[in-house]
């Protein structure tokens, strides 16, 4: 495993949930101004836009343990580098969640109580959705997020486009999803914040592990059925992302 | 008929209904934070961006009748495959309607009769626009998004573009046109919600099928003309789609 | 002079004149989802960057006279074709406001007092602007526009991006500049509205003649001198754009 | 020293500070239509994407002291010829200060006392954050920005995309930042509003000269290490951007 993977893989993931969150904290509900939802949606896919031209080239730019278990499920991604990707990108989230605490903090009337952008279900989802409804929101939209970064990276797709296909997919995903969870698909994303704000966002956290994990294996398998792809790659984005 | 292009077609469709009508039930008119229209415009344009680079290598990536109709009309589509792919789209579009059904259900105070993002005239209106009014820009709207759509995979456009160029066309289209029917274009998308939704949607739905088709048929076949093509290649949006 | 050259500048014209201004008259102040000056800006630029991957290849999509004028001050554009382009720009521009009306009318509670996306200065620019800060301002944003698409275009920019580059670059100038005098930098898109509109906007319309031009003119000089550009070529738009 | 170059960044940096201060001063807080710090975002974004499609292979397009100096730190830029790009770059963010005032002076109740879109901490931020708050803001972003900046320029990136990574990085950086210090990332284009409206903008204005350029030499220094890259080539930008 190579140790400039898993530091790019680390930046990377504390971007997406830095920048990603930060927007939220910040800038999501400031008076008359506002980014609201739809400039946090911009905000996420644009982390993943942005690293993904960066580090594209160095690591594949997973940011996010669905990801990485998804194109392993996909065949794209060796197993055994599973393990040293998520602790990696675990990592980048709690690093980014702490340094989002101590900005946030500088400002009069913070409020940690307010969230802090976990993700959760039943009363702490923003629009009060069911568990049920929240489980199926993940497992369908990290689906079809797998289905894309499958698609759009694969040897037939437009080279050098996968990073704005993808990124742009994580800022449609937010579009339709904030209202249900604050939206994760991501483990990472969500384990971050709720180390920061502990309470019911630690105790919520298992289902932004489970059904984003659950979604990405069969987004993976899905996208491999449909494009009859041979087992032979095992690469992930790079290929696409490095094209010359 | 590929088995695989129909799979890739329903998805495909069902991501353009399931992102598209979702963002507009779910997070348009969230208190104070939702993303409006703008949003709404954005989130539909983006389900065709990410899939016409994850899909458009194998299906072309149409999601929508009245594009398989209007690349038909074109030339760039063989006439026996309008058939399983409109088949196709609608499978996709009246599953990504259950699915969200089911999720939008999950929440206190969810209202069916609220419209479920179906497209309507006259009354069912958004601003209560004429049924001309909403029969002339349903025309004139699928007619300029066909333009668009054979002129960017034409070619000598760029290669690698069209699925960004045809994509923020549907956002651009709906920017303008939300306000004077909710904005269809497409066949399928507003048939999964007029099933769901049953009653005047279901009634109106005959217009939100002969306005786009007339517009797409008329639409390919105008920028063939000003194109002049040959009419030899048969292909739609994969040539541009899958270029190296 | 080829004809479909001119047919695709007035497709062109009337679909950046529909989608603009439409955005604005039907959807910018929509009751609580409404697209705000932002999705306006955004709307003006998604007609540009649609209609230059479907058209530049075959006309080099100018849509704007001001535009034509500048490519050919830059030496990009043969002098003898700005008659023909102009008068095909119009024809679209003013198509398409008379489109918009038939459409806009189809609602209850239109009125074409409103000001119909007309441009204006003083008691009608929007954010009430002098006559000297409208004209510097028109001036100013389209000088920077024709720099950035002459830039864009040149042999050394990236192929294909011309599009992107020069559609978003009128997103931004829209961004700028909507309160000011509700954006023209294209005297065709402000003669559109300003024919159906009649009274004060015909009587204002000279200043979005004559500021755009002296603008347009300026940065076409000026990225010329920048560039050191040997004057041979006189192409405009379609070589980077039409790069296969 | 050419001087081609240092025309390009003096008007590369005129367009970020009109464009980006132009649309926060003009078309932010517009009642009911304004843009908000969203559309702001888009706007200093974009005025990145163009320029850099434009200028990109003149002089680079950096438009910031702290890229000029991190991508001297990241050794993709020679130290010799830092002056007299600062220098530039300060010539045009002045100019489109003075620029700004005349266009906004012509507008009824205009006040130079709200702030004209300086950068400010403490009572001057917007969301009134702390010094410490605001320094750790302008560091780590303009940190991750040249981390992005040195990432998409790499020769093993994709061609092209490099001026749409890095302006949409600034619009994220944006989104996240303006309620913390108006958002800087960019001595220079702090510098030219805080000359124009004096008093506490220029009291205030060392740390955003200070923040970002240790921010923006660590940056260029941590992506160096993580690529491993020779420090052979030192050219900034314009290779990956002068892709033919």
């Amino acid at each position: 495993m190579d140790i400039r993977k898993c530091a790019a893989e680390a930046i990377g993931t504390f971007w997406l949930t830095f920048g990603g969150c930060g927007s939220a904290v910040l800038a999501a509900a400031f008076p008359e101004l506002g980014i609201g939802f739809a400039g946090v949606a911009l905000a996420f896919g644009l982390t993943v836009v942005t690293m993904a031209y960066a580090i594209g080239h160095i690591s594949g730019c997973h940011l996010n343990p669905a990801v990485t278990i998804g194109l392993a499920a996909g065949r794209r991604f060796p197993g055994r580098d599973i393990g040293p990707y998520i602790a990696a990108q675990l990592v980048g989230a709690v690093a980014a969640s702490g340094l989002l605490l101590a900005i946030a903090g500088g400002a009069p009337g913070f409020d940690l109580a307010k969230g802090f952008a976990a993700n959760g279900y039943g009363e702490h989802s923003p629009g009060q959705y069911s568990l049920v409804a929240c489980f199926l929101a993940e497992v369908v939209l990290t689906l079809m997020f797998l289905f894309v970064i499958m698609g759009a990276t694969h040897g037939k797709a437009p080279a050098g486009f996968a990073p704005l296909a993808i990124g742009l997919c994580l800022t449609l995903i937010h579009l339709v999803g904030i209202p249900i969870t604050n939206l994760s698909v991501n483990p990472a994303r969500s384990t971050g914040p709720a180390v920061v704000a502990g309470g019911w966002a630690l105790a919520q956290l298992w289902l932004f592990w489970v059904a984003p994990i659950i979604g990405g294996a069969l987004g993976g398998v899905l996208y491999r059925w449909l494009s009859e792809e041979p087992s032979a790659q095992v690469t992930g984005m790079p290929r696409a992302a490095a094209t010359p």
